[in-house]
């Protein structure tokens, strides 16, 4: 299934994609959700009413989650372009939830930011809670589905004002499109051979594949568990390849530019960056 | 006002404490969240039933909230035990709300966890969104209330197991007591004049005052605010004083022990420590 959400900030509907068409899923629940993936969410698009989607906004294909669980440094030619040695094991910062926004709206550069930067990743949601599980093959149980995030960050708010803390340069509003869909386990043949993406203003930035990160969806949910608690309809975002600003290959963001994401098989993000208000 | 929540998980009642007795507030609002605070809460007990909470559960005074953000490094004497220099800004990271815990609740000890640590911390909750506040005055401004937290923290995780970011021992389940009460600012004469404590089996461990802080609540709140958006709901760690195990002064906590932590008007909590199963 490729789940998604219609409409603006506040009063989104739940929807499916399934053969071309848009079928509203308000009648099996009000939103997607933690409650309505982990009960195995739909099976079938027959009985739902299609929905007409044209000229309306798509907003991120999840509601709020309770938690963004973030890995960082999880390809070596990132941490390379970085300035920092692979990780013996899983780096983790968490983003605000009140970050996220729909794969087509605008984009904030903070007030004081002078290096905005993107981040393709992919995301991964939870059908239920994941604590001290036992195996990868646990772990794999636990996912919902997969989605296209991107993880936007301020390079100096991230690295030079926080004591190296991360998350002060990643918790900005609108710094996590998402979408747009949620693409359930079944239609993804190999979540660990994806071609990932990112452009600005059309131009390539990072062209990668999942294949490389040094630690995979499996072994990442399963060794975090052993640290904490995954709740269904949290997020985790997977890291980030090479080819960001960072890398001082490329320039930083600024306002106008228009900056995508995308994952082979699970569709693109497109937002315009404009100055915070 | 005096908040609390009364019940079992997923059962809790709100509440208030007035002159020694406890009302039931459920005719006011389902819960004590973001919604119910953003309305200003309520300003008299009259016309609510009164509620006899001997043998109950005490649950954390404030549903669960969409962020817990949480301020590192913020006492000088902290960073001299954790051999740290004073930040020049506020250090920001994150837990998982699902981290929260009653003031009564167990508190478990992580499977691999050889450091656990406690913090005793003044927690700050908002009632309506801060973001690029103009001053330390409207900062002030979006406050709730006050309450008292345990940020309970596993050294090795946090420290040595995930290149230097603090999350990854800071969001261990159990790991944020919070309670008993959620106090309005109107009850604190000054929120930067309260002593706060930690004991170990009754034995002192922190003992200082929140004059003590390098960056002061109003200061966090607007420095913070231009990096990213609270929430009405949110909870804010504003940082520990001196006396952790971390310091090497004291054991780390082991199954059986009672950690308990307090603020001078705000209350404490009384947590027993268990390894998780």
């Amino acid at each position: 299934m490729k789940y998604l959400r219609i409409g603006h900030p506040g009063e989104e509907v739940p929807a499916v994609l399934h053969e071309n068409r848009y079928y509203d899923l308000s009648d099996a629940t009000r939103d997607i959700d933690g409650a309505f993936l982990g009960r195995g969410g739909i099976s079938t698009t027959a009985g739902f009413p299609e929905i007409d989607i044209a000229g309306r906004r798509i907003a991120p294909p999840i509601a709020k989650p309770s938690a963004i669980v973030c890995i960082g440094m999880n390809y070596a030619a990132h941490c390379a372009e970085s300035g920092a040695e692979p990780p013996a094991e899983p780096v983790v910062f968490y983003k605000h939830p009140n970050t996220i926004v729909g794969p087509n709206d605008n984009v904030e550069i903070p007030r004081a930011s002078t290096r905005t930067d993107w981040e393709v990743e992919l995301g991964v949601v939870f059908k239920q809670r994941a604590s001290y599980l036992e195996s990868e093959e646990a772990a794999l149980e636990c996912i919902a589905g997969f989605l296209v995030a991107n993880d936007l960050s301020e390079r100096e708010f991230q690295i030079e004002r926080s004591g190296g803390q991360f998350s002060k340069g990643k918790a900005c509003p609108t710094f996590t499109p998402l979408g747009p869909h949620l693409i359930t386990p079944d239609e993804i043949e190999d979540v660990q051979a994806l071609r990932m993406w990112s452009k600005v203003n059309g131009e390539i930035r990072q062209d990668s594949n999942s294949k490389d990160m040094i630690f995979s969806v499996a072994r990442i949910i399963h060794h975090m568990s052993q640290f904490m608690a995954f709740d269904a309809g949290d997020l985790l975002l997977t890291g980030t390849p090479e080819g960001v600003a960072l890398s001082g290959r490329f320039p930083y963001l600024e306002a106008g530019d228009v900056v995508s994401v995308g994952i082979e098989g699970l569709g693109s993000t497109r937002n315009t960056a404009l100055d915070a208000k």
